[in-house]
């Protein structure tokens, strides 16, 4: 035991070996369950081996986020890219909800309480930069003489609040549909009233 | 101690004072601290007192619950009602923001994971009951050509969602204004698009 296990692995290796690990015990266990020890054993080094990279908890949650954020920041922009014209909007908000139920947990922790963002200021740029990608669309999208500041918000917040209804299990008895045909639906209906 | 000081309050009285102190316990300290020991302690009565009307804490959680429900459904009859002409689905929609905001905890535990409502069915049917509040105001504003059952679990979206951020102290670095007027900014431009 000891590090001898962890001294199998190159230095990048270690890193990619435990991150791999505190993202599959993230997704069966939440946040809460979450520990250093955990993971170290997750990914069969000894007890001390995280602490090379993740100095407590918190970064490593942190760095959990920021991936989130990372990776919800490329959908986004890859349903933007690929979309029909005229259908930015709509396959921005397909992705988001999609991104929350494959990723419920991941989801939670990224929109928590803003305390992990005071201590890990990199988060709320990834944040930003996440959410510029919708407001960047709603941006070229929306009539001139509509208070965009106020759409992009409203956007955010749709998309926002039905992952989250999707996660607590509330859509299906609202709406007769599968889960994607209804976030689509709910997408077309809520954004095609003012979008070119 | 033991039953004495409960002895002194009259039936209706014990319970509503539990109630109270359940409400005010919750408010403080969130959902999980919530003990009915800490609620009799709150209460000034004994250990064993909020038993005769709780048998354990999922009872008194369901009827938070309940009351959370029926005040939020209050609040939206009575937004609705008030709105001038046209302007009673932004109404609701400010009222229901204003309300996840004057009750951040309770809102959190009304729209948890449905796991309580398995166990308490008129948990369901009281958030079936404002749902519709919301669903009906939908129904007869909006175009005959929408879809309307998508429509109304959009507009619910989008207030939920825009409650869940303002909880999560997410809104005000995107849109500057105060947060009842953030809120109706994000409602009157969302909802003016398709409502007659």
């Amino acid at each position: 035991m000891s590090t001898s296990r962890s001294g199998g692995y190159h230095h990048g290796e270690l890193r990619a070996a435990l991150f791999d690990a505190a993202v599959a015990l993230l997704a069966e266990d939440g946040a809460d369950a979450l520990s250093l020890r955990a993971v170290a054993r997750r990914a069969g080094v000894s007890a001390m081996a995280p602490y090379r990279h993740y100095p407590d908890k918190g970064a490593l949650l942190a760095a959990l986020v920021a991936h989130g954020f990372g990776g919800l920041c490329d959908a986004l922009r890859e349903a933007d890219e690929g979309a029909a014209p005229g259908q930015a909007l709509v396959g921005q908000a397909v992705a988001y909800v999609r991104f929350a139920r494959a990723n419920p947990a991941l989801f939670r922790l990224m929109f928590g309480p803003k305390r992990m963002a005071a201590a890990h200021p990199e988060l709320t740029a990834a944040g930003d930069a996440t959410y510029r990608v919708l407001s960047d669309r709603v941006a070229a999208d929306a009539p001139p003489d509509r208070d965009r500041e106020a759409l992009a918000v409203g956007c955010w917040a749709l998309v926002h609040g039905l992952a989250g209804l999707f996660l607590d299990g509330q859509i299906s008895d609202r709406i007769d549909a599968p889960d994607d045909v209804a976030a689509r639906r709910v997408a077309e209906v809520m954004l095609s009233g003012f979008m070119t």
